[in-house]
């Protein structure tokens, strides 16, 4: 019989990786706070709760706003009663390290395993199967859920519970700074002289070559700023980065400075619903230029 | 009849390259200060002097530690007398934009063409023929070079003159600003439990990923600090950097912090003869950190 996995949330994220959990022949109960959204799924069975969701799943799966979205249902009584003996939940909503330990923890105090599974990829990762899964929690749980994963992207499983979500935080840092680096030689060719979009072409490839360098590179030559992944989404990322790393006792030099730029973008700049490669128009704008 | 390139400067990257001219058909006339490395290409003419080396040849390639090197053949009355007419300068050193516009300046006034072609992808590139090459100056100069630089890897011509320089400069403060970047994703992961090798698989391919993410980060994580790139080069290039970023009045914030961030490394911690990715010890240093 084939395994049931409930999935909560089916907005952008959740919808087309509920539908290659189908595809890869699970049965799916689907749950989202706009039904329509669920009922948009073909051959997924829609739930009215998410007690009844969870009801006889073997896996529940989380795409959720946050952490807190998900402590709504994993601190539910009502939901963690429906749930099946030997249930694993599977949270792969982007959340706190802290929130995903606290919730793996409270899990398995009522007998339920937890991974803390974000991913990296976007909407074309999600449609395409495609997505970096990064997964926090033991290895035994991992194993068993490694099949699930498989249907939707590239599970790696990089440490205990947490894990996912710091790797996460990591990536996005990585991003960002990029992102800050791609503004600035962007700024130095154009006002040198160089065509960036000829630079870009030569360096593909090449040791400062990335997605962020060809794709966001050629957005801020463009002066595109349609997002893509949101300025707001990026302060909110570093800010919980930065949360974890405080924690940590540690200080992140350069995620801190690209971190307060992204703010000032965001909070004097009006960039908020802006692309993040839109720190090119805080660069341009402290150094007196127009866009 | 084959067209004769000189090249001046045979050592780790040179040599290969003239290999690679010869190998595509090219006549080779060879000069080294030390004469023995330029002896051990088979099949180059090895000539006495740089005047020897030029005459009668089609392009003038320079491969040189910097631009005042350069300079020293390119402002020698000895080496422009020998030059023939026509004759193209291809000067493939990393040098400073400002020098190459002087330098393209100068033969232009004594009726040579000039290109400012810096490369990257290191010895590996040259000996693969797969050099990234950045070329600055006019396009009809670059269309009769395009040939020549065919046979050493893939040039992409980016602007006037000084622009391939520029794109050098670029290319350099992206990749010491992702060292940055990694060097704190991996300081993170480590002490909040996660397997940073396990993440860096998870990324691949995504949004995070680069060379620098793949091959730095492993250097981070083995505690290895062979160069590679030397920290004191990055330090040259990123000086280089911002005083052309000074000169066209704009500041570039990140790729200063990192600058003094290496500096501090190079100056205060003999970071110097170590590879570029040992700016994770500075990181470490910083957050009182042991290696």
């Amino acid at each position: 019989m084939s395994k049931t996995i409930a999935v909560i949330g089916t907005g952008l994220m959740g919808a087309p990786m509920a539908r290659n959990l189908l595809a890869g022949g699970y049965t799916v109960h689907a749950w989202n706070r706009t039904r329509a959204k669920a009922e948009a799924i073909d051959d997924a069975t829609v739930c009215d709760t998410v007690p009844e969701a969870v009801a006889g799943a073997d896996f529940v799966l989380t795409m959720l706003s946050d952490g807190p979205a998900v402590d709504g249902y994993i601190f539910d009584t009502a939901v963690t009663d429906a749930m099946a003996n030997g249930a694993t939940w599977l949270d792969m909503s982007s959340a706190k390290p802290e929130e995903a330990r606290r919730q793996a923890a409270h899990l398995a105090s009522l007998g339920f395993g937890h991974l803390d599974a974000p991913v990296s990829g976007g909407t074309k990762g999600a449609e395409g199967a495609s997505l970096a899964i990064m997964v926090g929690g033991d290895a035994a749980t991992f194993a068993k859920a490694e099949p699930v994963f498989d249907a939707m992207g590239r599970p790696v499983h990089v440490g205990p519970s947490g894990s996912g979500q710091l790797s996460k935080l990591a990536n996005q840092a990585i991003v960002a700074v990029t992102i800050g680096a791609v503004a600035e030689a962007t700024l130095l060719l154009e006002k040198g002289g160089a065509d960036p979009t000829a630079v870009r072409a030569a360096l593909k490839g090449g040791f400062a070559d990335s997605v962020i360098l060809q794709q966001h590179g050629a957005r801020m030559s463009d002066r595109n700023w349609v997002p893509g992944g949101l300025s707001k989404f990026q302060v909110k990322d570093l800010d919980n980065l930065l949360a974890e790393a405080g924690g940590l006792d540690i200080h992140l030099p350069v995620a801190q400075h690209v971190r307060d730029r992204f703010q000032r973008f965001v909070a004097d700049m009006e960039g908020g619903d802006l692309d993040h490669s839109g720190l090119f128009l805080e660069l341009l704008d402290q150094n007196g230029l127009k866009p």
